[in-house]
């Protein structure tokens, strides 16, 4: 064995959904939108002068998109950073923010990237367990009740010195969404640490914590295009914090990449931002497949999880969840199946369009006879 | 100060050239093509079927692009790893073959991006001098002439054990190109740790070390779209290498981001190689210019280094180089001007389209009076 083995990076990568090339599928494996972008955005890069966005750098700054932002959410400037995807934007927030011997904490049932990043970047964690509802409880996060102190006090013991905390809200793949006020409970319980909230699929919920981020200055906030705004084919993600913590950001992006934003994915990006009606529209059609998909999975006899995301977890009682993933396998149906021990019963389903779905309905009843 | 300040990663980022949004500039500062790409490439995007491209995830294995350039260099399956621009690839390429207590070494004079990575990535490092005429020499990286044996050996005890080393060939900013033979003398006098050798500019030289391949298992070969193939604005970038060391790099890039490289990138990246009559055509042109750049410098009382790039490092003799600088921006021409030690008498220009450069010559007249 050659020496140089020794000296690479160890890791086990993340596994992403199958990307199926064939065009004869119905893919609810990966959480796309089943609806395309503004026209305005496809507009937006036939039109624009491709020979010399081409053939230039891009702006490091990706100022067009990172403004474009700011006023969307109304923040002040420096208070976004972007990157290509989210998953480079947490990447980025874990090699930036999580440099202590502590463990950084998130829950066991999660993004699955988290462990990984973690590892590649050797920053220790341990998993937090959610309750037997699959809910974040924020007492296991170091939040103690005030009107319960006492026996919280007596509890205690348990709760680790950590690192820093990563909570995604909605939480996936169960789809679970936190209120406000509890995620509020856990950045306010950990001041010490930065405290990421990953808001991927916030745009199909309710309460987004960016209201909180005038009164805590350990907020990091990561959300995505490649959901809600069906650009997962051209990679932006961003974070929202203060001015500091983004030039934290910032400074570490740029010891690693100057420019990670292509033209045309900037470009795309500023347009999708500017037309906000199309994508209210198409988030509220998503909304209404959900609330239907979720009663004709009960009407099956599927246990389904409370959903505040573009897809539900379901789990099928009238047959094995192995057999009906690959059962919807062989007839092009594509969804997701995890191996995790509390979740293996369970099947991660995207919201497709309405037609997708009743295909998904009628295979299920095919397949439960 | 808040206790999270303790935890944020401690960089010194890279600076890249400055790309200033005025149209009425004439930009030879950060090694762009003055040619766009291919008309095929621009009609690829153009025609490609955005909506859907957009709304799905790309392929996270790149497999159009990773086998265009398999086939274009003549390679085996699971030799090439794209990135997003050849940073990102340097970035990964870092990260999987470093991770040894040992320094790495790399030129004292080279891209300065070198010891911005080993710095985010917590590798140590050594910068190994040029010599006077700005050469690197295989000596000072392990070669002993076995002609020349014995005296090698009195001379010995300052070559360090290494932890990998990082050769530029060309190297940047100087422009110097070493010949294979020498670059081989690296590479054999290391087996024991990985050798980049970082090629971005390669298309403007004339040896390759790609023939090496077959014969050393320790050698990855970086290259990138930006400069030759005038696609600085879609960001990518590749290394060639065994199956083994592109596994190894393509796990930790699976550990960061499953999808970096969006669909227009993609479909760019493909639509280039299709164009090689075009490709070549245009280098030839820089080339031309190039030779009439250096003759003009000359009579110019400038020294100018041999150059095997897209640009000139050159030092100008009847004028300060830091006035000359300051000059020409404030006549709308950017240069680049670093403030190394050894390098600051000298400015590195790009090489334009010749109706630049006639610019550029005028204005260093004026200058000179």
């Amino acid at each position: 064995m050659p020496k140089w083995e020794d000296n690479l990076r160890q890791v086990t990568p993340y596994v992403p959904g199958a990307q199926p090339q064939s065009k004869n599928v119905i893919k609810l494996n990966t959480n796309e939108n089943p609806y395309p972008p503004s026209p305005k955005v496809v507009k937006a890069i036939q039109e624009m002068d491709l020979e010399t966005a081409m053939r230039k750098y891009p702006d490091p700054t990706s100022g067009d998109l990172v403004h474009a932002l700011e006023n969307y959410h109304g923040l002040d400037e420096g208070q976004i950073f972007v990157g290509t995807g989210s998953d480079d934007v947490l990447s980025i927030a874990f090699l930036t923010f999580f440099n202590s011997d502590r463990p950084i904490i998130f829950p066991d049932v999660t993004y699955s990237f988290y462990p990984v990043w973690a590892q590649v970047y050797g920053i220790p964690y341990r998993e937090i367990p959610l309750d037997e509802s699959f809910r974040i409880l924020p007492e296991d996060y170091g939040w103690i009740d005030p009107e319960n102190r006492a026996s919280a006090i007596d509890e205690g013991g348990d709760i680790p010195e950590n690192g820093g905390v990563v909570i995604a809200n909605p939480n996936a793949p169960t789809g679970i969404s936190l209120k406000r006020g509890y995620v509020e409970q856990i950045i306010a319980a950990n001041p010490d640490v930065i405290v990421i909230v990953d808001e991927a699929y916030i745009d199909y919920s309710r309460e987004s914590v960016l209201p909180l981020l005038h009164d805590y200055d350990n907020l990091v906030i990561v959300r995505t295009f490649s959901k809600s705004r069906a650009m997962a084919g051209m990679r932006i993600g961003y974070a929202m914090s203060s001015p500091r913590l983004i030039r934290a950001m910032n400074d570490v992006a740029q010891s690693i990449n100057s420019y990670t934003m292509s033209a045309t994915t900037l470009k795309a990006g500023v347009a999708s931002i500017e037309d906000d009606e199309y994508f209210r529209a198409r988030i509220e059609d998503v909304r209404k497949t959900r609330a239907r998909t979720i009663v004709e999975l009960k009407k099956r006899f599927f246990n389904v999880l409370p959903s505040s995301t573009n897809f539900v977890f379901a789990s099928p009682s009238r047959v094995k969840c192995e057999t009906l993933f690959e059962e919807l396998c062989a007839r092009n149906i594509f969804v997701r199946h995890f191996n995790g021990e509390r979740i293996r019963d369970y099947l991660r389903i995207t919201i497709g369009t309405d037609r997708e779905m009743d295909a998904l309905f009628a295979a299920i009843d095919e397949i439960q006879g």
